[in-house]
């Protein structure tokens, strides 16, 4: 079953999901964040067919999310990097970990650390004004000088 | 055809796509941070079929990110709130959303808004020593103390 694209919505959250939302997609960029770039250790940490990761890692790499890389000749061997544009996803697995490790607690778990000193990272929502606030006091509105997306509540329903 | 469920692999991300990585579950929890609560408000939104968002909608109560109210007893209607735990999946959504700002620019835009004040609010990342950091400084590591989750690339190779 082919999902419907809704990669022509007006809204950014659709259509980034339409470029890294597909099923194994997050997963494969965990690993990629994890350290992981080669097709083998890749296939081997998430069990998942030849064929599927292939597809995956190539609209990664159309997307220019990942980065193909020869490191062997003989045999043909690739490796995958992550792109500038694909390091910034890091927020979205993040936010996807830090949620996951509070609400559904498990043994096992991860952290994100700052590369250069070594010490823990975690995401924030920064206000403007009030600098980090929770989540909960926090909604989407339409931007400012923008037409409000069609069809959505906020549009139609001044929500 | 039914996905594999990955909800068993002892990582947080993995957790957390299994209850709300499903195709449409995140554009419906960006309609309910937008303001929408009723389901025909979310119907008419995503043009998605009733079957399919009733499914949605009753796996994201069943897992408590959602609550259901009954607003009209003639005839019965519900409507659709966050519960603190469904909240705290804003900076899934707003992570999806910057990044699509960025790198997928289109003309429909929202922001996320600090509704006590209504000024903008922004994810971030924050070292514990070194205050907001690039995501291209971050990676994700073993966690201090915990075992390293088996089978991952950091576990095997020592990456």
């Amino acid at each position: 079953v082919k999902r419907s694209s809704v990669g022509h919505f007006p809204c950014s959250v659709a259509r980034t999901l339409d470029v890294v939302g597909e099923w194994w997609t997050p997963l494969i960029l965990r690993d990629v964040f994890y350290g992981a770039r080669r097709f083998e250790q890749i296939l081997g940490d998430l069990g998942v067919s030849r064929n599927i990761l292939t597809d995956r890692l190539n609209t990664l790499v159309d997307n220019e999310i990942l980065q193909r890389r020869r490191y062997s000749d003989r045999p043909p061997r690739y490796e995958y990097r992550l792109t500038d544009r694909g390091s910034e996803l890091l927020p979205v697995l993040l936010a996807l970990m830090e949620w996951g490790d509070k609400w559904l607690p498990d043994g096992g778990y991860a952290v994100a650390v700052h590369k250069p000193c070594g010490h823990r990272v975690h995401g924030a929502l920064l206000c403007e004004e009030c600098g980090a606030v929770p989540s909960r006091e926090v909604r989407f509105r339409p931007g400012p000088g923008a037409p409000a997306p069609p069809g959505t509540p906020a549009a139609t329903q001044g929500v």
